[in-house]
């Protein structure tokens, strides 16, 4: 396993579907930051199931609770321990999936890894640990907002076949949490919205892309030539369950232009270098040149349907598994929070590393 | 900076454009591993510049020595230095880059953390330093070949507007390198060559993407939840200079499918799983299930073009530049090889951390 | 902070002296291996305070709860979490602590580190922080034993001015633990006692050195040059609260004999390699021969005493402080717990590495 | 193997005693350093054999290039390779050694971990690797000369039985390298020169003890609680071939002390708190406290003797060594300056660590 994540704000999580919990611990939290369980829980709170006939119908209060490293109000510097219990686990419904490997799940590998796995609910690698990067991912936010004025917005930008036309220039968080599937143009979240519902009605279930937007990001952070902004945020969004691709700024689509029309011009106004078009996404050579990050992240479908489908078991045997358990039709709009906290955790670790070896000779 | 690579299969690379040379250290290499420079130049070969007309016209032989770690032909588990001097360095052609910022070039971002920088060429963000990567990871081809029988492969599927039809399961190496673009879709092959010629004579460039398929990959590999398999080839193709984007499998397509449509069904035969189709592209839960693994990779159009473009100078004046030099119009061709490289630096460090691990206790 | 140590055997610490609670999340844990808080317990039972009167009258039951990683009795591969919750808190006794420094303490260094802390009890920086460590301790300790029958074992050698005689061939786990002061030689133990006692009824404390013995260790881990067995064994003690100083072997009394006083000569014998003495220590470059592990650690007398000590105070004032709280006289006999948890988490960490590259090609 | 030091100054070391060369690759030096090989060479000159009559008769002149990563006469920030050739390597001396393990050398340990080793004279095991480290560490001894004033000086205390009077708080650079032992008491100096020149004669080795002072090191620097000054040190010296013991400060002796004793009282004075004695030799919880660091490292006696050892063979046999090849009757003197190096390295590292998180909220 390797549950750890960043180098110098580093988050070591643990914790399984069907166990006491799910925590995180924060190693490298700089001190004297503000901070409680309210700057944790909106975001815990957004990501949680139950929120709607969208999501699978878990009922989870995620409360977190801080465990250490805060004093009086303040982190001191030390490891942030967090802690979220699990409630609502209801591992008779997970009964077959003791030897029926869900097809284009997890569970076949890690049976292959390691031998011998929590097959409740998918054990650790149920979505629901992302619920310790979220709590975690809190936490880089307001380090990135309080220090750098940085927002991290993010929303879905198509489900199944529906795609939607936002303007990142001008988009609001309070747009895109207005929409029950977090698409902020209105016409697409509805369409959205039903074409979810008909999957789940359907006992299947759809796959979208989120956008992930950085606004005001730390200027000349990213560590070439393997700790670059962008291959630190790849890294982090193919973490995500059930992501299967990433692009920035011009993406795949850019493959199809030119250069001179690909180019990003650059001019020097008011102090600061910026650029006509944004098509880099926001990094060049891997470093922030102070325009907004834009990257897309594919996810698809849910892999667990009620659906009979083809598979095999644990024994070896050929057959046919109609998953039971509760699970979400569409991953999508609870990914979105998710794909914010990953970000956060890949800035604020390079932002430090910045920080590290700046001002040092001359610059 | 942060020029080192893998946790238990460790390269550092170093060098500039213009410097005395471009370099590695390997660290982690296991013993009695048959090696010479004749198993790392072949690779070198392929991506060094000169190739053909459609490449850069710098004239780069590219000869590795290897200076330490190998003993009577043979790896002795200590660390390898692989060295390759620059030979073809007009840094006349580059004065005009020390004022003024390429578009979409690391010129500015490099100015803006460091302060101060080798202008040369590019330095340090040249696409040379990738000659590091691509000879270290022609030792991590030899071991995974050697231990598993793992055959990593990769071309061009599109440049620009013209797309390839390639089957991956038939695909030879002999077939991808019988073309000058590196696409084994003859048809294809031509009109992109047509295409890159085209750009070149414009002074302009063109983008692309490429596929890359690993065969018999080692099963069960991947560090869930952070170092998955698919997560560290998304940061490893995300730091190859001009890469845009990471999809793996079915990537941003497949979120256009339902769970249905998309899931791989399972079967049983011979005493392994298989899978009836493979949109996962060979990884689930991050972890190898032992199909291959399939991934496409996107690049920008070539920042650098001789026509004239709008920018700034360090100085902070707004004009125009001309960049001189010698570049590439299409660098896709070339980042094949550096793909493979990278892709097989993440396959042996994983497969090296699974044994670390494997057949302790039961299994 | 720096609170994660390992590489394979990854363990992140967190906790204050009077925060919620202790623990830790040991990621990397091979999948298979037996466990259960009985296997814990008894070693975080040996660390405990208020043993008898020679410790710290707190009272603290330190009963560990494992949150997750171990299913229906075995280790799954992911990530354990392990909690202890404080119990005894007395924060009242410390509030002096907040404005004066107390003399050899890290109060005055944390301050200037980090600006603001958890000053009850020493927060982060007292000795009860080492709870997590011996609770992951033990699961190292129970690899070690199961996959390749290393004992490890640990007393206190002297105490003081008094120096005890034992023999690290014939010296049991029975005779240290019979001893309250953890030393298996009866008359020297019984002078240490009465030391201690004498220390604490003078409002004083003292100091002593543990000797730590690693039997049957793996033979051949240890990753030169800088992860050495002993080199991370150093680390490793250093990082012990009070601890000044380490030696391995023959150590710094080993400095006055010439070469050939001090070689240990080599004979092969039933299939594998011995030494005739063992002044190495059981390493040599960096790597196990196979012969026991042996080293001395040295621990200062307590830097908390009752005594009037001249110091100063957070505003810059200098007056005197008589430190109230509660204390032990002398750490060393809690020390061996420590010394022995931290020894075994170097280990099985370099036992993991070594499994990651043998027997690959040849050997 | 793991040949590489340092989290954000990191340094990747490569060659063998008998190869093409010795190197190392720094990873993280900050932009903007004035560098140039006449920073480094007087450190390898300090360190080199055939020096005297004291050390081997190897004749190296050690001459370093450095190969990228600095521009225009400074550093750049990207990777500084640094590259010393082998000049005198007679490897038919090391015939023997093919087949029979030289007692107490790391010979057949590398045989055990690797089955396959350059046995020429030590290959990677030889002390000459350090000539890497030393040109590493002259690079993290100007940063912490020029950016926080620190000095590093490093004596030699004893030699086998002949102990020193050295004052702290008065020796000079000019003092120590006045003698050829380098010990500043010109007496002890003369009687270890003796000792030496005896146990050469008598074809045998000794050993002694190097103290390490670092004065105005950098303040409240250290990663508590596995980052520690101290305990990164310690592993740092137990890294260097030959080390067996580090203490700080009081250490070994400080725990035949009372705390009362032992406690340095703080007083405040001048904007600064500082301590009346300094047993604790600079650091507390781990963090430095902006008193001299000052601590003492074990050096065993060279393991490579001419008279003949009992020893036994890779074969299996037992028989008899009598070492050829050229060796250090005593290795101290030639320590001070690779002590000096990972001290540098040690501290640069956590001083970077240290800035990347101060003064962002309030300190």
């Amino acid at each position: 396993m390797s549950s750890i994540f960043g180098k110098l704000f580093c988050v070591s999580t643990w914790g399984e579907s069907h166990g006491t919990g799910i925590g995180a611990v924060v190693d490298g939290c700089p001190a004297g930051l503000p901070l409680s369980e309210a700057d944790i829980q909106p975001d815990l709170d957004r990501r949680r199931p139950g929120q709607s006939a969208l999501t699978t119908p878990r009922k989870e209060s995620d409360r977190v609770t801080i465990l250490s490293g805060v004093f009086e109000g303040k982190t001191t510097g030390t490891p942030i321990a967090l802690m979220i219990p699990n409630e609502d686990q209801r591992s008779h419904d997970y009964s077959d999936m003791q030897s029926w490997y869900r097809p284009s799940h997890a569970d076949l590998t890690y049976d292959l890894k390691y031998g011998f796995r929590d097959f409740r609910g998918g054990g650790r690698s149920s979505v629901r640990e992302s619920a310790a990067r979220v709590a975690a991912g809190a936490i880089a936010k307001k380090i990135l907002l309080q220090a750098c004025g940085t927002e991290i917005l993010s929303w879905v930008s198509s489900v199944h076949e529906v795609d939607s036309q936002v303007d990142a220039s001008t988009v609001t968080f309070a747009s895109i949490e207005a929409s029950p599937v977090r698409c902020p143009d209105p016409e697409a979240s509805l369409l959205m919205e039903q074409t979810i519902l008909a999957a789940k009605h359907d006992q299947d279930s759809v796959g979208g892309v989120v956008t992930l937007l950085v606004r005001t990001p730390p200027v000349a952070i990213g560590e070439p030539v393997f700790d670059r902004v962008n291959s630190n945020l790849a890294r982090a969004m193919l973490s995500i369950p059930a992501c299967k691709g990433f692009e920035l700024g011009s993406g795949f689509a850019g493959t199809r232009l030119r250069g001179s029309q690909h180019n990003d011009s650059i001019f020097f106004e008011g102090g600061a270098y910026h650029t006509r078009t944004n098509r880099a996404g926001g990094t060049l050579g891997g470093i922030t040149n102070g325009e907004d990050i834009i990257c897309r992240v594919a996810f698809k479908p849910t892999a667990t349907i009620s659906q009979a489908q083809e598979t095999a078991s644990r024994e070896g045997e050929n057959g046919t598994l109609s998953a039971k358990g509760r699970h979400d039709p569409c991953v999508v709009p609870r990914a979105t929070v998710i794909a914010e906290a990953m970000a956060a955790l890949v800035l604020v670790d390079l932002f430090l590393e910045q920080r590290a070896r700046t001002g040092m000779f001359g610059k």
